[in-house]
């Protein structure tokens, strides 16, 4: 795959050798079950436990506060539905721009439990409104609700980011709880969650050039859930079923890589997206950007002006070789919710370019030509 | 880990290389998200609807029938949950000794949601009592119940296994859902599941020298159920969350290989257990085995009179690079809940031997001499 342009890393990131390196052992000589109490067993519970402490220590909190899931998703689904089965949340918070892991697992635990939810408003911009939530929670709180609020810190089409300890410190002056979908921002960003004012957050390693397969979920000391998978006894009772070693082993290498080269890299890659948006604005009349000015670095949401020539677009760049999306890989096709929510789906095409540090600038220079070409 | 004897492959197998063979390419250059559209994801989306393909193809069934999971216990989990939410069962039937990612499940659900469950009488030799069985599911259906029944193909522990086909037409007899926890045959039994009579079985990579963090749940199409993880439509809205893809590339190419060599290897692992049975009942005075005659050819279930010297036999055997489990890797120190549902936790000590194609001969004379000298 040498030959193409890989502009999707929102989507996926390649999997750095220096990750799969560390994954091999375990993949190899250090098989055992981490459950297994002799040597073979105890090796295998010795990786997941440093990649455990290790991720702990990037994120600024305990080892206890941290569980592998199968990715994202999972862990999601586990905090949501633990705010409402075990923390006694009876309402819901969110934005309409979240990810469907949030939005769909929100629809489905407030229709099976009658929990009430609601959408926060949100800028012009798709920032939130802090004086809506602020507002939505006094609101809730006053009519004797427990309110769980779920919001993604940053967002995976537009890139929009979010003041998360600002949110933490609302959601404490409520006694709400806070969980924040970090899948776009686990390893793209330091974050110190103890002084965040977060109870859960989810991220993905295969986002920052972890392995597939493998989620975080962060779960404060504060608050005692159940786990999502019956079973096992794993995660010390919070997520049954055999330990994932090698993927468990690869995201904490991943993340451990990502934080040591996190000024080098964000720099390095936040410079592709001015670069590539400088070049857009020269050389596309009329195009636009989605992202705001201060935003995620990694995601580039561009809006071209709708003509005969931009239906089949994203089909002509990938036909050249270049891998870009709509919107996040899971709307293909149609326009997708978010852009839907913030009423971007008329009269443009969008393209998402999202980058990593594999990326150069030769790369975009022929990325914007072709797509120059292409309108032209 | 060359100079260690490893004899608990019902914990957890060793990779194959072949399988790792064709993961590599996944973890590498096919990096690309199976979500998205172009080249790089399509390759992605090739290798994990193959991988479907072949699987559905070596268990007699439509791939519509087959979607991939994080591992056995959220196969388990779904099944359950779809059983009693999307099914309408309102009773469970299950057994003592399946696993705790039943057990658990069957608990949790009950609870929740005013499901009554019962357990099915076991036969000495821990086999299911088929006619308590068919007595327990007259009752429930005759008091207006609708039933799901649970019952393990293969006992992780002492090996017995189940008359899939015998229980399927019970089942049908009484309009009851069949799921069937089949982690310990699937990659060791040829299964047809078309002809089993079975709503739902479950599967993990890792048993039979696939990858760990992927396991397999089959639905008939005969049922349509909801998924357990909210999200993108992934696996046909089925299982959301970004695929594994190397995890279920391993996986297919384990099971194709598990099931081409079938033969060959049944026979082979079977001998092993039948040549360490003869050696231990000829150097151990005294030894009983929980596995009965026909059973799971892997797993040989071994009980050694309970003397001062067996206290810390598994630490010795350990110290002796010795791998076995007192039960399943789950239940490690006191006596597992399957040894006590079947009274078998008095007056003696329990080790469990399980194999594959990897053990040889001569690796169980050195284990059965250091056990001999250990008990002396």
């Amino acid at each position: 795959m040498s030959s193409i342009i890989y502009f999707d890393n929102a989507a996926t990131t390649p999997l750095a050798n220096e990750v799969l390196e560390v994954m091999l052992p375990f993949m190899k000589e250090n098989f055992g079950n981490p459950s297994s109490s002799y040597s073979a067993g105890r090796t295998a519970r010795l990786g997941v436990e440093v990649a455990r402490k290790k991720v702990a220590q990037l994120l600024g909190v305990t080892p206890t506060t941290i569980f592998f899931t199968s990715g994202g998703t999972e862990s999601n689904n586990t905090a949501i539905a633990a705010a409402v089965r075990d923390l006694g949340c009876t309402h819901i918070i969110t934005s309409p721009i979240e990810h469907h892991a949030v939005l769909h697992t929100v629809e489905h635990y407030s229709h099976h439990n009658n929990i009430t939810f609601s959408l926060v408003a949100l800028t012009e911009n798709g920032e939130v409104d802090y004086k809506d939530l602020e507002q939505q929670l006094q609101a809730q709180t006053q009519a004797g609700k427990k309110v769980l609020v779920s919001l993604m810190h940053a967002n995976n089409e537009i890139g929009t980011l979010l003041e998360m300890s600002h949110v933490g410190k609302l959601c404490r002056q409520h006694n709400a709880i806070f969980h924040s979908d970090c899948v776009q921002t686990v390893g793209h960003y330091p974050l110190n969650l103890s002084e965040a004012g977060v109870h859960f957050i989810s991220g993905a390693g295969h986002k920052f050039h972890g392995p597939k397969g493998v989620g975080l979920l962060y779960v404060s000391n504060e608050i005692k859930i159940n786990p999502l998978l019956y079973g096992g006894g794993q995660e010390r009772n919070m997520r049954a079923g055999t330990e994932n070693t090698y993927g468990i082993v690869g995201f904490a290498r991943a993340l451990e890589m990502a934080m040591e080269a996190f000024e080098k890299e964000s720099q390095y890659i936040n410079q592709l997206k001015q670069y590539m948006k400088a070049k857009l604005t020269a050389a596309i009349p009329g195009v636009g950007f989605n992202s705001p000015d201060h935003s995620l670095y990694t995601v580039l949401s561009v809006c071209i002006p709708q003509s005969p020539k931009t239906d089949s677009l994203l089909l002509e760049l990938d036909m050249a070789g270049i891998c870009v999306s709509s919107g996040s890989a899971c709307s293909t096709g149609e326009a997708s919710h978010v852009m839907k929510a913030l009423r971007k789906d008329n009269n443009s095409t969008t393209i998402r370019f999202s980058f990593s540090k594999f990326n150069t600038q030769g790369e975009i220079d022929v990325v914007v030509t072709k797509l120059k070409e292409l309108l032209s």
